[in-house]
Formats: structure tokens, sequence, C-alpha cells
């Protein structure tokens, strides 16, 4: 006798996410949920599905996580070259004024989610301005998206005052059952310890009690940030986190570059954890991240790409492959690493990092079926001699053929599902007046 | 009265390779050589086309030259994780010599050289092997091969003595006459000074001056191979080469991770060019290039992919992505390269280095016309604010629809047009009995 479910999935190869593997292994659905993993004769032996895909060619993986972003800033996209974080953040705050209405945020969203979703990128933990406009767009498209209020000591880009940004941050929770789309968290985002003052930090951990949100805030980036940090207040900014009550909520750090050993012990013991966003770091010459330093700690190590204005675009691929080498770089030794951990990174320890682990991040019965299918018949997917160093070495987000967050395809032979995407590329490019390039005289023949 | 061409390719950009771009602008092509670049007006004008491409929503740029790589190495994709170079050297080599013989070199070539000119490099130089097999498995394929004798002290995989190695390279030029394909210079390739004596190294010189051949040699890769040298000889294996006469010929040194400031004034005074191979030195932890330091000094910098042993793929905008971001990092400051340098690196700079900038690597009247086809219609590549970071912090492998080598179209459609492509994968997993992914017990609702 066997059970109704909506979708197997007959796969070549399954990536757990957790460091193993199976062969010739298939994946039952039911309700958005995964029901069954196993071999292919048995999940058919015991399952009679709707619908049956033929992924023989092809490996099936959690989709990843993008563990810090601002997905409203593909407008931005190449718009602040050559500059470090301090020099990135003046020329783009004064960009984002002039241009990031909520409409406006919507659409850049939405590219983002697109963009995202093509990648493999199934969820993502979105920092920006009008986070409502941004979530609507983001869900609609099929996006899970961690977006939340976010708080600055001063009337920013939004004009929002300090108590607008409260209140508006106690109604995010039914703002996000209003809108529905996949599961997530509440999340709070107060940008950093150089941005918002102690008093406010611990403003924002009230109402992350009250409402049960995860925190998000970025965190001695670079040195820069740190020294503005203990100047003014004499603290670094891991402490001054705790010292808010903010590390004892579930929280996430972005970057985390530059900590101390006393900072590393501080998010072990509450268990905070970090995003690291090595493309975005390297670019803005923030540092290099110590992954292996802080899983030693006993801390949870995630990724993130950043915005597409550091970084430059949403590529979770480059952003394992990169992570991958910062770790080697860092440590000097090719060893302090393996690739399966930088998978798992991107999967099962985002997952967690966002609160989420009991949901998604590992192909495993009972999470929602957030999955990835790569197309493995390719020149630079073949031979196959590991398959997690395949993964983060080689693999990219063009192998990605299909898409499923919580059961849902929305992403079909390397096409989303759920946008026009032409009518989205050009109105993104009307947006921004897209500038055309400096064409220097060239005659024939010269 | 128009002058009658081949083809012309009617673009929405057009990226020359030294810095500068053109928009709506065509490019006319006849006998595989450029006779017209300019707007598309004039050049329609001018010049009369048996066949016009229509790239309105695309961009037209030089193919990409990958100035250090094994391509037969694509049979050991991911084979030798986490160790140094040595480490590295030392399991890759057992290998080799049980999987290497000419046939197989070819196999593994021809995967190389179908997925370098998928992802749009359209030229490599290839240090392995069995050179002669090599370069007839590239040149069928359709790429500008360049390569050429390989010289260990030892008798290496191939099983050649010393004075076979010499009399192979002897014969050199006129292999390459007889096996034909797109125009190459001849090269010579000691492996490096802690594997070739410099009494080896002079009569690979005497070779190189009889026959005008370019020599490519690995030196300075990481600090264990200096000290290794220096504790043989007393001198840095740049030092070595100048003495042997090496770097007097035009010759292309791959790594010069670990240089000293004469080693750079001497291959400046020799214009000897470098090729920084960004993806392998990380992920060996050799070290962190410097590309600018060197470009301050009058060197020629290029870059590479390395093999797919150390790299693990052949992919050239993730080279030149790696590239920008270790020359931020290592110069602690972002504003020390900016993207137009890199793009320049891997197209009229990776020419110059190989011997060939007056051939290739520009989109220029007269020269050769390898171009490869951008489709700008993509989330990741919108909207475009400066046309050089989208090219080396956006664009990917993928986003390369038509290829062109000497104006023979070897790629449309993201497909290759002279390779059977599920034959040629099928021939590829026999030949190293792909490995089954290590499978452990999982079975459904665990």
């Amino acid at each position: 006798m066997t059970e109704p479910v909506d979708l197997v999935l007959d796969a070549a190869r399954v990536v757990i996410g957790d460091g193993s593997e199976l062969v010739e292994a298939s994946i039952a659905v039911r309700g958005g949920v995964i029901v069954g993993v196993g071999g292919t004769r048995e999940v058919h032996a015991l399952f009679e599905a709707t619908a049956v895909h033929d992924y023989s060619h092809h490996l099936v993986m959690p989709g990843l996580v993008n563990a810090h972003t601002h997905l409203a800033m593909t407008l931005l996209r190449g718009y602040a070259e050559g500059v470090d974080l301090q020099g990135f953040l003046e020329r783009v705050l004064a960009a984002e004024a002039s241009l990031m209405d909520p409409e406006t945020v919507a659409l850049g969203t939405e590219l983002g989610a697109v963009e995202s979703l093509l990648a493999g990128a199934t969820t993502a933990l979105d920092m920006y301005f009008h986070a409502g406009a941004a979530h609507e767009a983001a869900a609609r498209v099929g996006l899970r998206h961690v977006g939340g209020q976010l708080f600055f000591d001063v009337s920013a880009t939004d004009g929002l005052t300090w108590e607008e940004r409260i209140e508006a941050a106690r109604r995010w929770p039914a703002e996000l059952e209003r809108i529905g789309g996949p599961y997530v968290p509440a999340a709070l985002m107060p940008h950093g310890t150089y941005t918002v003052s102690p008093e406010h930090l611990a403003e924002v951990e009230a109402v992350a009690e009250e409402i049960g949100a995860l925190v998000h805030v970025h965190a001695s980036e670079n040195e820069a940030e740190n020294a503005e940090v203990l100047e003014r207040h004499g603290k670094t900014p891991i402490a001054i986190l705790d010292e808010c009550g903010i590390l004892g909520h579930p929280s996430v750090i972005g970057h985390g570059v530059h900590l101390t050993d006393a900072d590393v012990a501080l998010l072990s013991a509450r268990r905070a954890a970090v995003v690291h966003c090595p493309v975005s770091e390297l670019k803005l010459a923030s540092g290099l991240a110590h992954m292996a330093r802080l899983r030693a700690g006993g801390v949870t190590v995630s990724l993130g790409t950043d915005s597409c204005s550091s970084s430059n675009d949403l590529d979770p691929w480059v952003m394992m492959r990169t992570a991958a080498l910062v770790a080697t770089t860092v440590a000097g030794s090719p060893v302090s690493l393996p690739a399966r951990d930088i998978v798992a990174a991107a999967t099962s320890e985002g997952a967690k990092a966002l609160g989420m682990g009991d949901r998604i991040g590992t192909v495993r019965t009972g999470l929602e079926a957030d999955l990835i299918v790569l197309d493995l018949d390719q020149p630079h997917l073949t031979p196959i001699h590991d398959v997690h160093a395949l993964l983060v070495f080689a693999a990219g987000r063009a192998d990605v053929a299909d898409v499923f967050v919580a059961g849902r395809q929305v992403v079909k032979n390397r096409s989303i599902l759920t946008v026009d995407t032409a009518d989205l590329l050009a109105r993104a490019r009307a947006r921004v007046g897209e500038p055309d390039a400096a064409s220097q005289p060239w005659s024939p023949r010269n």
C-alpha cells in the first residue's frame, strides 16, 4: 500500500547539506514538506506521486541560504567602484536618498529575488529600507525572504523618525501574516553600533523580546569601524551588542571580520551566528574573515553575498568558492576547512543561523522542500571525483536548472515561473535611466 | 561603394580590451581578420556582409586569454583536495603516471578546450605532457592552443629521456605546421627551477634560440619552492632563469607570487611576463600575488586558471573576479587596480604576454577576430552602471552565448559546434571510471 504524495524527485545524486550524499536517490514531497528520502526503488515502493521528476542526469540539494544581503541594491550594481567601506557608504547613501522610495525598493527587491532564485538561493536575510514593500515583492516572486524593520539613529532614506521605526517593528508580525509567502521568522535590523546608539539598541532589544524576533546587525566589518566604536564607547561592537541584550536573542552578526578572542567567546556563549560575506569583504578591503577560527570557537558561521553595490551580484556559488579560498588563505593552509563545511555553511548552517534549522537547509524528512536541481551534463562538472569540491569550486549559478521553495516550483529549465523577466528588466533599466557607455571616438580602420 | 566582408556583428556594446568601450557599434570581419570597428551605421555604410549577426541585446568583446593552464587535468578535477603545492604534486604526479597516456591527454585536453570555449576563453597557454596529442585535440575543437614540449630532469609521466625531449622540441615548429588550427607561436615549457637543473635550462634556452620559441616556466609559486631553490642554488628562481638566458626570450612566468624587488626589476628589464593564477594560488595557500606592484614595476601581468586539480575549473570569469579581489586585499585598498585593468589582463595584456599582442586580445582593425558575445538580458547583468565592473564582478561563463576564433564560429547559443558534447562527457567519465558517491545509509523518514 503506497502513500499518495504531490511529487517525487528521482535524482542521480542527492547532497544532503550536512556533509553526506546519496546516489540514485529520491525525495518525496507532500504539502511542501519532505516526507521521504532514500534509494529510488525504496521511495517508489512507499509513495505514489502525482508528479515524478526525472533528474537522472542531475544533482538535487538544499536551496542555498544567503544570510546577508540588501536585495533592492541590485539597482545600484556597480555604482560604487574603487572605494572602501566608508567611501562606499558615503556614495551609496546619497544615491539611495534620491532613488529608494517604496516602489523602487519593491522593484529592486523583485530583481534581486529573481536573480537569487535563478542562482539557487532560496532564502535571503535582507536588510533594507521599506521592509514591507521589499517583503511583498520578494514573497510574490517566491523567495523565502527574511526581512524586517531597519534602524538608524538618524532619519535616513526612508524619512522615518525613531518612534515610527519602533512602531513599524511592533506591527511586523501582523505584516508578515498579511503578506503571506513561504514561512520566515520576524526579524529586526539595527544597522550597526556606529549608526545606532546603545540606548536605541536596548529599545530594539525590548521590541525583539516583545514580538519574539531574530535580530540582524552589522558588526566589526573593518578596522576603521572597530576603531570608531572603541573610541566612542570604549568597547567592541560585539561587547556593546551583548550589553544591550541583543546577543541574548537569536541574533545574526553581519561580517564579524575583526573579532577579539573575547568577542568570539561571547558570540559562542550567546549562540549568536556570524555571516561572512567574502566577496564584499575582499572587494572593500575590509579584511579576511577567519571561518575556521569561529567554528573552532563554537560559533555558527553562515555565508552571504552582501549587496550588489559591493559584491556586485547575488551569486551564492561565487560566495561559497570565495569563502573557501579566503579560509585557506587566512589559515595559511589548504586543509583548514573542507569543501563539505563550506556547503554546510550555505545550507544547514545558514538555516541554523536564521533560526530555521528545523525547517530548511537539509534534505531530511520533516523539513520543507526547498530544493535545487543542478544539471550535471556540463563539461565543467565532468568528471566527478569529489562532489562537495565540485559544488564549491566548479559549479555555478547557470547549472541550476530547477528550483523549488516549500515544494512550489519557481524555476524551470533556468527560467523563473513567477515573473515576466523581460518586463522586469525593462522596468529596472528605465528606473535608473541606465547610463550609456562612455562612448569614445573610434572610427573604422583606426 | 561598399566592400564585401564575411560577417558583421551589430552589438549593443563593444568592449575593446584596452579599457575603452563603444555603444551601438559594429565589427566587420573578412578572412578571419577584423577589417572595421565603429558605429553601426558607419560600418554598414562601408561594408557589405555575407552574414550579419544581430547582437542588439549583447556585448561583444575580445576572447579571453587563459595564460596558464594544464588542460588535460580536467580528468583530475577535484582529485587533490586539502593539500598544499607540495602535497598536490605528490598526489597528482602519481595519478598522472598511471593515467596520462597520449590518448588520455588528448581526451582531457578536448574536454578542457570545450570547457574553455564555452566559457569565452579563446586562447590557452597549456603546459602538459604529450604536447602533440594535446595540440591536435585542442586545435580540432577550435581553441587557440599554445602548447609545447614539457621538460623535467627526470623521466616523468611521458617516459621520455632528456634527449628525446630536446629532439621533440626541435621538431615542434614542424608539428605546429602539420597540425594546423588557429595561429600560435612555438613554445617550450621547462617545468620549474626546482625540477629542471640550470644546465638543462641552458639547453632549453639554446633550442628556444634555434626555433624562435616563447618559453613558459613555473617560478616562485610559494615560499617552500623559493626556499628549496635558494638552498640548492643560492639564488631565486627568477635569477636562475635570467642566468640561463631564459628571460632573454619572450618568456612567461607562471605564478610569480613571491618575488624580490630584484626579481621584479629583472622581469621588467627583460620584458618577461607573469601569469597570476588567483584561484589556484589561494586554494593551495601559496600566497597573494601583487598585480599592482608588478604593473607599477613595468611587468606585463596576465591571468590564468591553472589546472582543474587545483582550481577546479577553467572559468576565466572567476579568474578575473578573484584576481580583482586579491588585488584589493594584498594592497589593503580597493582603489589599487580598477576593473578595466583586470579586463585588460585577461585580454590585451594576456595576448601581449604570449607574444600575440599584434594578433589578438583587442577589438581593433587588423587583428584576428577572436570575439565573444555576452547575452545582456540577464537579471544579474541588470542594470549597468559600469561595464568593466560588470564584466569582472557579475558576468560569468554562462553569459557567453556565441564565440568566434579567427572569425570561425565555434560556440552558438551556448553550445559547442565542433564536438558532440554528450559523447565527449561519456568518454571522459568512462576513462576515469567516475567514482560513485560515498553512499551512506539513509532510509526514508529517518
